[in-house]
């Protein structure tokens, strides 16, 4: 099944490392075909080669938009070699075969980052090139397709291997890779033509993603995982520690999901299991640390803090006294560092140029997907009506939207505990509302010194179906409440405010994660 | 902007309906090119069409691998209209516009479906029409393209508004839908290579899914959704009550999932937020329910009960007695349908057509997915080992096992008390291991009426880090327990379960699930 290569056709957007190749191309007297560039290039590297318009004895037209599109070119790539038939209609036409397709595309990605204008975005969707790529994969018994310059190295050592030649094996794994690569070409130009006309759900949909590294294994050992990326960096930098696991990776990104709700370069959070086990923002970047910590301590232990700021070394010192997984800043000191690295396996990441951009949610089960927009909608004013008769002061309004915006992370039912900016009870994860109240509460109690003036508030990520919950809050003393409206129930619950003199803030969007 | 159309090229695998548009193409006296099937069924549909190889002057080669690859076609497709190069230079090489492009492929997944042997699913990768409408597509400011049977209707209403010539913004939507079948197209084949060689983690990655329906919304209101499958139908059908929401697919799915763990046609699950609130598996299909109700029968009002059996009259009546959202079953009785569908918004599933194979879990965050295999493992014995001196009887074992299996279901932590293979309490999405063991109890002590001579067990969905969440469990009744292994502290916890006389079953498997 070895094949020997007779002629290859080389066109390519990456020109670097192409003399590597034409001089194994050489020493094995495989024969050369080119246009363009490519051609140009080859020449100047001192190397024999033919131009495509000659070899079709067709000339190349519209701005080089047919070049290779020619039954020359394809008879030559996709003839079936042992196939007498092929064999005599490729003599009658006067076509000589292809055994080597050397072809990469402009990477399309870059035209799109650097914001081009559209007419210049399709000018650049290659034809030819996926054409050609495509036709060779089909044909890989008989044809090698090369897709990317890291490939070099391989085709070279299999051609020096095989005196010429290549193995199906070999021929046959390129194969797979050129369509993983025509496929990821042509998802981009469909995605981007899809977000053009913001058709969010099209009626035929491709994702594509890069892979940045496979994992040990996933949520369990026994799962086999690896992570992606829509780009080719995460946006996260790893500067300490051991590697990343699948439940790292999945915790770290809830850390930095709540630290974008957050006004930047105050906030702290601790995370555990994918949920919040304390939140604070506040000026002092200890306090913030200190207040996290205070929420939940004993969850904290093996958690992972995430401070949005920069990472100084007092915080470090303090971060240093818990055992922790993960540490995330924005940035760290270069004294900071030093007393972080001192723990061997602490992950130390960061997060300074992380892109808020989202891609949609996707929930993968059996053979669906459930795909939905994120949310992260902003809130404005309006998104909020006090409907009790006390009034919260601005204070207290901001404490009651830091905790609404808390809850949006926390695995519903979910209500936040809060006070002063800085959570004081979380309640996660239950079938009832109620019994998330009772976490909160009870995690408030068990951890908290709470004093007869402190200003407790209570966040719920959707409205409460009845008073009980409400009822246990404001018996814990819980003075002020945000919800989203929407229960039946709803007018029960404002009398019920009333008669307890608590605040209740109504908000217009429901926050459920599950 | 408006393109009169001149000349049509016609290749499509689906020839049905190709008469419709046909009669509109000669109304406009559009000349038509053809080839192989298309061809002939055009000249026996009694309309003028002329060979592709005439027309190139190119004779069909290579079995019919080589037919549309020629500059004629291309050059035809691919000349910007009003440039004057490109016009001078189609004169010259006696290349006339093409500017109408209907092509579609044979469905590639029929052939993965139909398990045919590689080589003939290779034989059947598309060359020349992924090429063609590729190439229209990045025309389509000259060019129409259609790639669907179903665009017939548009295209047909679209030459009679505009007497034979289309519009911009007509063209460029099908451009958009032309690239999304190309991308789709190649995903498959992608992917089909991906998995013949078990590469999971291919470095670059696309995914594709057929849209099934946009939902009224997503989690939340303000977020936009929809639900995809890779294959085109979800294998659930719904056959009465209100149209299902994104939270209704979520906790169907959670509940199947389940389900899948149970032996077959004895097993109710009720789940609420995504996470069981009760699980039993009966002989008697009405205690299986009224045991998984009982579990905790606060949360599963408004919840979603799943039977994987068939729904009878007698469970009809049943279900009838509480508020759900959604009843799933492996089939229904007639008169168990005529029961249930007296309430008017219950969502009523079937099953059965639902094949267990699912695609890897995929988890996005910011433009990064985190992809892994399912957590699908099938116990084995040796996937346990006794590790307490007092030994399982085999029901108890069963038992053990019925519990570990929900319990990777359920958010973590996790803890699922059972009785006799129903749940009696479950604790779940907590950062905690304690404060799940904790609810567990409570709500086992809440809705069970618990005789002392009832076997209470308990399973964990990974270790127990310290002695407190097993003593708690012991203490409130439990008598034996399974838990993977891995703490530093698993010695202290066999031997405190062998002071107080509890069975330890280790497990080799975590079922973490965030």
């Amino acid at each position: 099944m070895k094949k020997k290569i007779k002629q290859a056709l080389i066109s390519v957007s990456n020109k670097s490392d192409l003399k590597s190749i034409l001089k194994v191309l050489k020493k094995y007297k495989i024969k050369i075909i080119s246009s363009g560039g490519t051609y140009k290039k080859i020449k100047k590297l001192g190397y024999n080669c033919q131009e495509v318009s000659k070899y079709t004895n067709s000339p190349e037209i519209l701005g080089g938009r047919v070049k290779t599109l020619n039954p020359k070119i394809y008879g030559g790539i996709l003839s079936i070699r042992n196939n007498k038939i092929h064999r005599k209609e490729m003599l009658n036409n006067n076509i000589e075969e292809i055994d080597l397709v050397v072809v990469n595309f402009y990477p399309f990605e870059n035209l799109l980052e650097k914001k081009q204008k559209h007419k210049n975005i399709i000018e650049n969707i290659d034809i030819g090139g996926p054409s050609m790529v495509r036709a060779a994969a089909k044909n890989y018994k008989d044809v090698v397709v090369v897709t990317n310059t890291d490939q070099y190295q391989k085709l070279i050592l299999e051609l020096k291997k095989n005196k010429g030649s290549t193995t199906l094996k070999y021929r046959e794994k390129l194969s797979e890779e050129a369509f993983n690569v025509t496929s990821y070409y042509d998802s981009i130009i469909s995605n981007y033509l899809n977000s053009k006309t913001k058709n969010i759900f099209p009626k035929k949909k491709t994702f594509h993603a890069n892979l940045i590294e496979n994992l040990r294994y996933g949520e369990n050992p026994h799962q086999k995982a690896a992570i992606y990326n829509t780009k080719k960096e995460l946006g996260i930098l790893q500067i300490h520690g051991k590697k990343l696991s699948y439940n790292n990776y999945n915790d770290i990104f809830s850390a930095l999901n709540i630290s974008k709700t957050l006004p930047s370069n105050l906030g702290t959070i601790i995370v555990k299991h994918a949920n919040p086990c304390g939140v604070s923002i506040n000026k002092s970047k200890v306090s913030s640390f200190k207040e996290a910590l205070a929420c939940d301590p004993i969850s904290a232990f093996g958690g992972i803090v995430c401070c949005n700021y920069k990472i100084n070394k007092k915080i470090a010192n303090e971060l240093n006294k818990i055992f922790l997984e993960v540490v995330i800043g924005v940035g760290f000191e270069q004294d900071a560092l030093k007393v972080l690295k001192k723990k061997k396996n602490l992950r130390i990441i960061d997060s300074t140029k992380l892109k808020i951009n989202n891609i949609n949610n996707i929930s993968t089960n059996f053979d669906s997907l459930l795909i939905q927009t994120i949310d992260n909608k902003i809130f404005s004013k309006n998104n909020f009506k006090i409907v009790s008769k006390k009034k919260p002061s601005k204070k207290t309004l901001k404490n009651l939207i830091f905790a609404f915006n808390i809850c949006r992370s926390v695995k519903s039912n979910a209500i936040v505990l809060a006070k002063d900016s800085g959570t004081v009870g979380i309640g996660s994860g239950q079938p009832s509302r109620v019994e998330s109240c009772n976490i909160a509460i009870k995690k408030m109690n068990k951890f908290q010194k709470i004093k007869n003036d402190d200003e407790i508030i209570a966040a719920s990520d959707a409205f409460f179906p009845f008073v009980d919950g409400v009822e246990m809050l404001v018996q814990a003393g819980v003075s002020a409440i945000i919800q989203p409206y929407g229960s039946i129930r709803d007018k029960e619950i404002i009398k019920f405010a009333n008669q307890t003199n608590t605040i209740l803030v109504f908000s217009k969007t429901r926050h459920f994660k599950h």
